[in-house]
């Protein structure tokens, strides 16, 4: 089976076959990580540029080492908001890195709908690395992974997601991705964080934590962003932290090898307390390990070649012949 | 042929035949970069270090590509304004760079004469990589380049540059490199924009853009900067775009097969229109995948091996046998 | 001999055979740096982390051509003060880090101690590229081994250092490392300058700067943090250059063969004259070149795989038995 979109935009437009496919790709590349020599020839001679519109050091940083570890030249160009202001459109700036033959952008962008955007533009492909409120489907993918390294399937898990689920892009590909595993989606959080008719995409809403938290096979708390000046949803960190906050008193309610995730950077005593990130049940440094497979995983399926054996000898025009459109 | 030279500081001191062979190895990069596989071994071993003084991703990013698909190692660092300040002195960041032994440094600086300053200290090569008000030698190369690809010869073509030509090093390097290939320049733009005396490097003024662009067989805009808080040329944009900006509705007077180029990054309805840009004449998008080509080639010149069918069995002493100085 | 630590940290950790043997292995490495093709396939494979919490280009872009001349990928972070506040610990920042299996991070940081928190906390190895006002361990090392270029040892070579020795890493790496040399140290600057009890590291201290340049072999002056603002240790750059500033005045009392260091960027009229900087018995830039082949040497070292003449078919698991823990 092959992709048959040179994108990776959402979870929303993922099948579960892809979904699945994606995960056990990334599976085999998580083992060239754990090699003395973490280094396969794959993408010698392409060209992947890293484009953030918003700072983002560990997203940046994992397709950065899963393009050089596939032998790929990695271009890092990230863009301020203050020179986006006065510079060229996204669309010129899009357009005038295509110029230069890259093949694969990896998008990251304050805007919902960037990536689809350029990559309806752009014959090169877009990996969605983070767009606005919309989607971040490589995390999702990662916490897919994670999971279903415990369990067999999500078929039948519940899955709780806690935090400021309205301005989550992470929230969205999730609730998307255990949707289609068949896994059963509760969202936790003040009620001004969770957005009105959200249960349509598939969820059920509960404002109680503890209450979210009994029955739950994996909890994941997302981050609270405590730097973004805009008003407050909540009164303070402490409050928060006191009503939604994880904790080891909390997680006396919870299920027996109860799973937790959190899409990091955590925010230590604020959603997460350090006992529970650092806790036999926490999963935080899975996720970043996995992140960097699937990263690897995507490059290879949108822009690899066209067979896992002859890497080295790839034929300019099969390359093309495989890739349909998104 | 061999440039007998070991940097690229300006269009003015490069003859007719070094240019011609610059654009003619150019082309065969360009070739490089159409590949499914984009990557040559040519520069392995070599070290360039792009050296901004000025921020400029579009230009850096560049180099950097060029740098990566020849296999050289590059190196990025970029210079704020404020560390400048504090900071220790050009010739001391250059010794100091050099005692690393790069074998190339790309130089954008905002004083004019930097790049030569270096040049003469430093035994690596340097390339210009726009120095003040000075020159933009790579620039005008991809620009002769993109235009001999729609005409045989720039022998008597009528050329128009447009716009703030007095703080343009792109239309100083390009007045030079038209000159030379036998172009006839014509400098349009307010008063306040164009310097006096300009006449004696080999054009024409006319500040009136209708009559500018009858006749012309390119037209080359240059970008309005916006974004410098210096006392402004011109009242406003709108003014601007209404009396220097290249519409639609003025290319009608235009002479059949007109070719439009820009150094980018556009302003779009400021010193160009959409239509105009995104049009069928407009060849913006090629100025940018030939600009790669052309910094590959300079790479390949002033840094690579002494034979093009020898790259990984260079000897290295032959290689400083062939470069003389400028 | 190997190395039997997989970390960095300091030089006060390090015997005497150790520094020998580092200093030995970057003369090696020297002269790859000097060839045409200046690249071992050593470290394929391996990943290098420059983590710099200040900034610093000339530190970070030494250790960056180190590790890709030795064909590594070299991943750079940089984190500004500014994030710090808002981000996540170092510690959950290195855990991060640690997941995506980096072999090495280069670790600058404002705390004295954060890279010896985190030798502890990661299985892979940790250079120590400057802490607060702990130590500066390479730049100590191509300090010694840029005297041993000239003297045959240290043994009763007489070192004075002069400035800020309070605030440098640089000189308290340097006390250590020329001690365990056999060197007799001297500091010189303002008293305010002069931590109380330095004497017991092993040094002697004089604040009459042309009586500390008397029977000096080497002088090494620190470069005044200017930009810093905090409370002056000194009325004004004018007043200290008079009284702590070397210049050739002043280098009339010194003894014959003198050898001057300064770990650069200097403040040219400040702590030291342009003629004595780029005097004769100058070895800024030697110290530059050597500071590259000590961090080429570091990475051989602690990452580089088990036999020299093997770099390419390491053995994945002979690697791990080699190291021992700090």
């Amino acid at each position: 089976m092959k992709l048959k979109r040179k994108d990776l935009l959402s979870i929303e437009e993922l099948s579960v076959e892809e979904i699945s496919f994606i995960i056990e790709t990334a599976r085999s590349f998580k083992r060239v990580n754990e090699r003395d020599i973490k280094k396969v020839p794959t993408l010698r001679g392409k060209t992947v540029i890293n484009l953030f519109y918003e700072p983002s050091t560990r997203t940046r940083t994992s397709f950065e080492i899963a393009a050089k570890r596939m032998s790929a030249d990695a271009i890092n160009i990230s863009v301020s908001q203050s020179s986006v202001k006065k510079g060229e459109t996204l669309k010129d700036t899009a357009l005038n890195l295509e110029a230069m033959r890259p093949d694969c952008i990896v998008l990251r962008h304050a805007s919902s709908g960037a990536p689809a955007m350029l990559a309806e533009l752009l014959d090169c492909s877009v990996i969605n690395a983070g767009d606005g409120m919309h989607e971040h489907p490589s995390q999702a993918l990662l916490d897919m992974m994670t999971v279903l390294e415990r369990f067999d399937s999500l078929e039948g898990l519940n899955i709780t997601i806690v935090g400021d689920v309205s301005h989550s892009r992470v929230a969205r590909s999730n609730i998307y991705g255990f949707n289609k595993l068949g896994a059963n989606v509760t969202l936790c959080g003040p009620p001004t964080m969770i957005p009105h008719g959200i249960e349509e995409m598939g969820a059920t809403v509960e404002y109680d934590l503890d209450r979210a938290i009994r029955g739950a096979d994996v909890i994941m708390m997302l981050r609270i962003q405590l730097e973004r000046d805009r008003v407050p949803l909540f009164p303070t960190a402490r409050e928060y932290a006191d009503r939604y906050g994880l904790n080891l008193k909390r997680l006396k309610g919870a299920k027996e090898g109860l799973l937790i995730l959190h899409p990091g950077p955590i925010n230590r005593g604020v959603e997460i307390s350090p006992e529970v990130a650092d806790g036999p049940y926490s999963l935080l440094i899975d996720q970043v390990t996995n992140g960097l497979a699937v990263r690897m995983a995507l490059f290879y399926i949108l822009i690899g070649g066209p067979s896992e054996s002859e890497h080295e000898a790839e034929e300019p025009d099969s390359n093309g012949k495989e890739r349909g459109t998104a």
